[in-house]
C-alpha cells in the first residue's frame, strides 16, 4: 500500500510514448485518488458526523465526499464529453460552497442533504463514468489544456485538494466520530524545541511561474512569467513551532491587539481565540488535535496558524528585537525553494513531510534539511506576504473559469511549501494555493528579517469589474469588432495625417479615460500629459504606466464574465511610459501649470463636459504658437453631462438648427483655423453580442 | 401702381430662357413684396401701436416688421449664402414666435423690443444683401429647391404669408392708430345678404398635391401625391354670409354649448365670445372692422370666424334641417377648385377677390360666380374639416425643416381658397395653409350637405416622436447602416434557407413589434399573424396595414431630429397587407386562437420577456406537425425586462457557466430538434453618429 501511494500520489507526466500506457497511468491515477478520498471518509465512524458543521464557516463532510464527484460530471458536461446529468438533484447540491465564507458573509441555508448511502452510490455512478470515459476519450500525447484527459486530471486534481481540506475539516470533528485507520497514522516522535536562527541568504533575480512547456498538469494561475528581483535577507532556519509560539500565547498576545492588524483584531473580536486553532488547553495542560488524535503539545512541531495569527507573532518578534521581522513574499520563498534541485513527480524520496511520503501528520521541525534549512517544503504549509496575484501571461481555463480569478482580490494571500497530505499537483514545485487569510489548513510559518521595513509585495492587480471602466479597458487596449480600427490609436494617426510639421514636442491628451491614446501620443511626442476627470478611469492609465499590465472582466452574456488582460509589452507600449504623466483633472478648471502645448487632443471629451463653453474660451492660452487643438466626438448630448442650455449644438438657436460643429465654428474661430475635419468610426463592446458602434467627427484647429 | 402690383403679386415662373431676365424678374420680385410690406405698415400713425399686443395671443406688430427681414438673414445663413450675422441682438429677437400660441399655453416673456427706425433700417440693410445676393447668386434654370434662388423666393414668399397675418393683427388694433392709405382700399359695396342654397355635386376620384416638375415655388407640404374618391355632396352656392350667420348669432348660437365641440367650448370658456372677432355691437347695432375702417355690418360679405364658430354653425343646421351638414374636406373643396381652369400666376384677371386685384377687404359673396358657385376662390380662406397631413412622397426642406411638420400635430386645420390679400404662392391652387382651430384669419367657410354622417377625414399621421418607437420604425423599414442589410427582411431569409419545406401555410410573428418581418413573411406564406405586447409599437403595423404609410422622428443630433415617412409601396409590400392582422398579445399568456401555425417567429423576443420559460414550455401546442420554431436574439438579458431568476442563460447554474443557447437546448429538446443556428447582424439607429450594432443568434427548432 505505501509503495502504491507514493507512486500514484505524484502527479502524471503530460509526454510519453505510449497511449496505452498513458491511459493505463491515467486510469490507475484516478481510481487512486477515488480510493484514496473515500479511505479519508472511511475513518467516520458515526454517519451523524457527517452532518455536523465542525467548521461553522464551512458545509458540512457530506458536501465534500459528494462534490469532488460532482465535479468530474459538471466539467464532463462543460466540456461535452458527457450529455446527461447523473443525479440533478445531488449535482446542483453538491456543486457550490466550496470556498470558506468569511465571519461576516454567514450562510445559513437549510439543506436537505442527502444520505451517505446515496452518495457513495451516486460517487460509484461517477466512477464508472469516469473510468469509462477514460477508456472512450481520444487521447495523443503529450497533453494539453484542450484535451479530454486535462478534465480528467482537473477533475483528479481536484479531488486531491479536497483530500487536504477535508482532513482539516476532519481535525475538527469531536474526536469520537474518528477511528484510526492503518492508511492515515500519525508521527510519534516529538521532542523539546529545537532554538530557531537565522541563516542570511543573498539577494538574487528569480522567474517565478510555470512554462508553458512543463510536463505535468497546472492550474492556471500557475502559468506565466514575473522576474523578480529578491533583496539579501535572513531566514528562519525551522518553521515557527508550537514552543516557539508558545511564548507568544504566554505573553499574552492574543489580548494584544497591537501586535494584530486591523483585519486580525476583527477576526480575533469574532473568534474568541487565545491560542492555535488545533491547540487545546485542559487544566492549564496544552494538548494538540491531529486528524485522528490527540496529544500532548508536541513542542518541536510546526505550530498550525492562519495568516493572521503568522503575522502577530511576527510584530511582535519585530518589536521585541527592533528588527524587521516578517513573513516571506512569494518570491522570498521561491527563492529559498532553489535549495531543493528535485521535485514531484521527478523525485524518489520527497525532500520534506509530504505527498504522504512519511505520516499522516506534522513532525518535528527538525528533520528535513537542505543546505541548512528545514522543511523548505513539506509538514505545513508556510503562508508568505503576498496575496495571490496572476502572473503576466496568465489565461483563465475556459472549462474553470473561476478557479482562480475570484481569488485576486487581495484577501487571499498565497501559501506554499505544502503539507504532510499534499499530494498530486499541490506537491509541485509550481503549486500555487491561496486562501482568505483567516483561512485554517494544514499551515504555518517561517519567518525572515529584512534589512528594510518595506515588504516587497506588490498591491494586487484585481480585475476592474466596474462595467464601465472595463467597457473602456477593452475599448482601448482590447481586441477590435467589426473591424474598426483601434479608436485611440486611428485617431491619433488622423491628427498626425492633418499636422504634417507636428513631430515632437507637448502633448495633452484630455478626456484620456484609461489612456491609450497617451501611449499613442508618446511615440511621436517628447512629453505628454493624460488628463482626466474621473479617477475611476485614470487609474488604469497609472497602473499600465508603472506597471505595464492591468486586468478586467468584461460581461459575455447576462451575469458571465469574460477575464482580459492589458499588456503593455504585447501592445508595444512598454518604453513609452516614462515620456508619459497621468493627472486627474476637470477640463473645465485645469490649473495653471497645464500650458505650453504643441498639440491638445480632446478624444470624446467635449459633449460629456458640464461647460463646454468654458472650456473652449480659453484653451487657446494652453498652446505654443500655430499650436493645434483636435477634438473628436459623435456629439452625443445629454442632459445628465451637460445641462442642455450649454450644449455647444444639436439645438434650435433663433428657430434654426445649430449643429454642433457650428457652434464649435463659433467659439473657436476667434483664435483658431479649422484645417481639417474627418469621421473617425469606433465601437465599443457591451457584450459578446452588443456594441455600440459611432462615428465620430475629428476636427483639427489651429491657432491664428 | 395698380397694374405693377398685378404683375408682382402674382408668384415667379422657375422655368425661363434668360437667366439675366429671370435675375431681374426675382429682384423685382423681392423689393416689390418688401415694398408691400411696408407700405401696410405705412397705415400706422403712432409708433406706439407698433408695440400693442392687439392680439394677446400673438407678438405686437414690431416683432412682424422685423421678422421678415431676420427670415432672409437666417435662411441665407443656414444655406451658407451668407456668414456674418447683421445684427445678432435683432436676430434673436425676431426669430421665433411667430405661430399663434394657444390661449392655454401663453407666452408672457418681456420683450425688449428694439425702436421702429431701427427695425426700419435693420430692413434696408437686410434689402442691400439681399439685393446684392440676387446679383451675385449663380442662377440656372429652373429653378431648384438645393438653389440659393429657391432661398430667396421662400424669403420672398414668407414675407407674402405675414403680409396676410399682420393684416389681420392690424385689423385688432385701435382704429385711431391707422389712416387711410390709397394702396388699401376697402370695398365699399354692400346689400342684403343673399338667400344661400345647396348645389349638387358629384363624386369622383381626384388626385392631390403639387407635382414635383410644377413650375413655381411651393412649400414642402404641397408637394406629394394622394389620390382621394370624393363621394358625391351638395355644396353651398355662396360662402356663409354675415346675414347668414347673424341667425346663428341671434339664435344665441354662443351661449348653447351643444352646438360647440369640446375644443369649441373651452375655447368660448376663455374668449367668451358672443359673436365673431371682428364684429362690433354698438347699442343694439352690429357693425364690422375692416383693415382700416369700421362699416355697418355688411350683410352680403363673408362672415369671418375660426374654425371652431364655423363648425358650430354647421351643427346647428344640421340640428334644424336634419341633414348631414358640415365643412368639406381637404378633398372636398378641391373638387370644386376644379370648376376654375386657370391658376395664378397665370390667370390673366383673378376669379376671385383674391391677389390684392380687387379690394384690400372682403366683398358681396355674390360677386365672382364659377359655374354657379361663387367665391370658389378669395374674398376669405374657407376652413375644412381637415387637419393638416403631409402627403405620401412628403420631404421636408432642409433649410426650413420646422415649416410643416410641427402641424401635422392633428390640431392644425386646413384652409383653402385664399382671401383678397393672399399674393404670390398663397393664392395658387396647391397652397395648403393651417392654422390652430382657434386662430383667426382673413377666414370663414362654405358648408356643404353630404348623404353620410361619417367625416372623410382620415386621422393624421401624425410623427411618432417616441424616441424608442421610431428607433424601431427605422430599423424596420427605414436605411441601412455600415451595409448590415435589413434586420427582419434579413432573418426571414436566413429562417426559410433553413425550412425549404416550408412555403405557404400559416406564419406567426410573436413579438412584431413595428411589424416589418410581418410583412416579409407574407411574401412566403398565406397568412401571418403579427403580435406584439405594446400598443405604442403594433399601432404602426396596423397603420401601415390600412393606411401603407406611417411617419417618424429620429434624432439626428442634440435635441434636432430628422422626420421620415415609411412607404408600404415603395417597399414593394403594399400588395401583403391583406394577408397579415396584428394584434396585441403577451407571448406568455396567448389567447388559445392563435395556434395551427407552420411557422413561428420570434425575433428578439426570448430576453424581453417577463417569463421565458413560461412561454417556451407550450409553445410546441401551436405548432403544425413538424412545424418550426425560430428564435433570434443577442441574448442581452436585463432584470428590468426579465428578473433574473428566470433567465434562460448568461447565468452560473451550480457554479458552472450557462449560455441562452444552452438553456433554450435543455428547455426546447423534449418537442424540437435543433435544425440550425447562425448569427445574424443588426444595427438600430439612435443618432446620426451613434448605433446598437448587435450580432444576434437565430436558432432554428423543428417540432419532432
Amino acid at each position: 500500500m505505501e509503495e502504491l501511494t507514493k507512486r500514484v500520489s505524484k502527479t502524471l507526466s503530460l509526454t510519453g510514448d505510449s497511449v496505452a500506457e498513458k491511459r493505463a497511468e491515467i486510469r490507475h491515477y484516478f481510481h487512486h485518488t477515488f480510493n484514496l478520498y473515500e479511505s479519508l471518509f472511511d475513518c467516520i465512524n458515526d454517519e451523524h458526523a457527517y452532518y455536523i458543521r465542525a467548521e461553522p464557516l464551512r458545509h458540512p463532510l457530506i458536501f465534500y465526499f459528494g462534490h469532488t464527484a460532482v465535479f468530474f460530471i459538471n466539467k464532463l458536461i462543460l466540456g461535452k464529453y458527457q450529455h446527461a446529468r447523473v443525479n440533478e438533484r445531488l449535482e446542483s447540491m453538491f456543486a457550490i460552497g466550496v470556498d470558506e465564507m468569511s465571519w461576516d458573509d454567514l450562510n445559513s441555508a437549510h439543506y436537505d442533504w442527502p444520505s451517505v448511502s446515496e452518495t457513495r452510490h451516486y460517487r460509484q455512478q461517477v466512477r464508472d463514468i469516469v473510468d469509462k470515459l477514460i477508456t472512450d476519450m481520444p487521447l495523443t500525447l503529450p497533453i494539453t489544456p484542450d484535451s479530454p484527459a486535462w478534465l480528467v486530471l482537473m477533475g483528479i486534481e481536484h479531488e486531491r485538494i479536497h483530500l487536504e481540506t477535508s482532513s482539516v475539516i476532519m481535525r475538527m470533528l469531536p474526536l469520537h466520530y474518528l477511528d484510526a485507520h492503518p492508511r492515515w497514522s500519525p508521527c510519534t516522535e516529538t521532542a523539546a524545541a529545537p532554538k530557531n536562527t537565522l541563516v542570511a541568504l543573498e539577494g538574487k533575480t528569480i522567474t517565478l511561474g510555470k512554462p508553458k512547456s512543463a510536463d505535468t498538469y497546472g492550474w492556471d494561475n500557475e502559468y506565466g512569467c514575473k522576474t523578480v528581483t529578491v533583496a539579501p535577507f535572513k531566514v528562519a532556519k525551522y518553521l515557527v513551532s508550537n514552543g516557539e509560539f508558545l511564548q507568544f500565547v504566554n505573553a499574552k498576545g492574543y489580548q494584544q491587539p497591537q501586535w494584530w492588524t486591523q483585519e486580525g483584531q476583527a477576526w480575533l473580536a469574532y473568534s474568541h481565540a487565545k491560542m492555535p486553532r488545533f491547540w487545546l488547553l485542559d487544566n492549564g495542560e496544552y494538548f494538540q488535535r491531529n486528524l485522528l488524535n490527540i496529544m500532548p503539545l508536541p513542542l518541536d512541531w510546526p505550530v498550525e496558524v492562519n495568516y493572521l495569527e503568522a503575522k502577530a507573532f511576527c510584530n511582535w518578534q519585530a518589536a521585541l528585537q527592533k528588527r524587521h521581522v516578517r513573513l516571506p513574499s512569494e518570491a522570498e520563498w521561491c527563492l529559498l525553494r532553489q535549495f531543493i534541485d528535485s521535485d514531484q513527480p521527478n523525485w524518489e524520496q520527497a525532500p520534506g513531510n509530504i505527498n504522504l511520503e512519511y505520516y499522516a501528520s506534522s513532525c518535528p521541525v527538525n528533520r528535513f534539511e537542505q543546505q541548512g534549512i528545514f522543511d523548505i517544503v513539506g509538514n505545513v504549509w508556510q503562508w508568505t506576504e503576498s496575496p495571490i496575484d496572476a502572473y503576466p501571461g496568465f489565461k483563465v481555463h475556459p472549462l474553470y473559469d473561476d478557479f482562480s480569478t475570484p481569488t485576486f482580490d487581495g484577501q487571499h494571500n498565497l501559501f506554499k511549501g505544502g503539507s504532510w497530505i499534499s499530494t498530486g499537483n499541490e506537491a509541485t514545485r509550481f503549486a500555487r494555493y491561496a486562501f482568505r487569510r483567516h483561512f485554517f489548513q494544514h499551515a504555518g510559518f517561517r519567518y525572515i528579517e529584512s534589512d528594510s521595513a518595506e515588504v516587497p509585495v506588490e498591491a494586487v492587480n484585481t480585475y476592474e469589474t466596474d462595467e464601465l471602466v472595463a467597457q473602456y479597458l477593452e475599448f482601448h487596449y482590447g481586441s477590435t469588432y467589426f473591424e474598426v480600427p483601434n479608436y485611440p490609436k486611428a485617431c491619433v494617426k488622423a491628427l498626425l495625417s492633418h499636422t504634417p510639421e507636428l513631430k515632437q514636442g507637448r502633448a495633452l491628451d484630455l478626456g484620456c479615460s484609461v489612456g491609450r491614446a497617451s501611449f499613442e501620443l508618446a511615440r511621436h511626442f517628447d512629453h505628454v500629459d493624460g488628463i482626466d476627470f474621473s479617477a475611476r478611469f485614470i487609474q488604469h492609465g497609472f497602473q499600465l504606466k508603472e506597471t505595464a499590465h492591468t486586468r478586467f472582466a468584461i460581461p459575455t452574456e447576462g451575469e458571465l464574465v469574460e477575464c482580459k488582460e492589458v499588456n503593455l509589452t504585447e501592445l508595444g507600449l512598454t518604453e513609452l511610459a516614462e515620456k508619459i504623466d497621468f493627472f486627474q483633472g476637470d477640463a473645465c478648471n485645469l490649473k495653471a501649470r497645464f500650458t505650453n502645448y504643441d498639440l491638445i487632443f480632446c478624444g470624446n471629451l467635449i459633449d460629456r463636459l458640464y461647460d463646454p463653453l468654458l472650456f473652449l474660451k480659453d484653451i487657446h492660452q494652453r498652446l505654443t504658437a500655430k499650436g493645434y487643438l483636435v477634438l473628436t466626438s459623435p456629439y452625443t448630448w445629454l442632459s445628465e453631462y451637460t445641462p442642455k442650455e450649454k450644449w455647444l449644438g444639436g439645438i434650435k438657436v433663433n428657430g434654426e438648427n445649430v449643429t454642433t460643429l457650428d457652434g464649435l465654428t463659433k467659439v473657436l474661430s476667434e483664435h483658431f483655423h479649422l484645417v481639417a475635419k474627418q469621421d473617425v468610426p469606433f465601437v465599443i463592446r457591451e457584450t459578446k453580442r452588443k456594441f455600440q458602434h459611432t462615428v465620430a467627427q475629428m476636427s483639427v484647429w489651429q491657432l491664428k
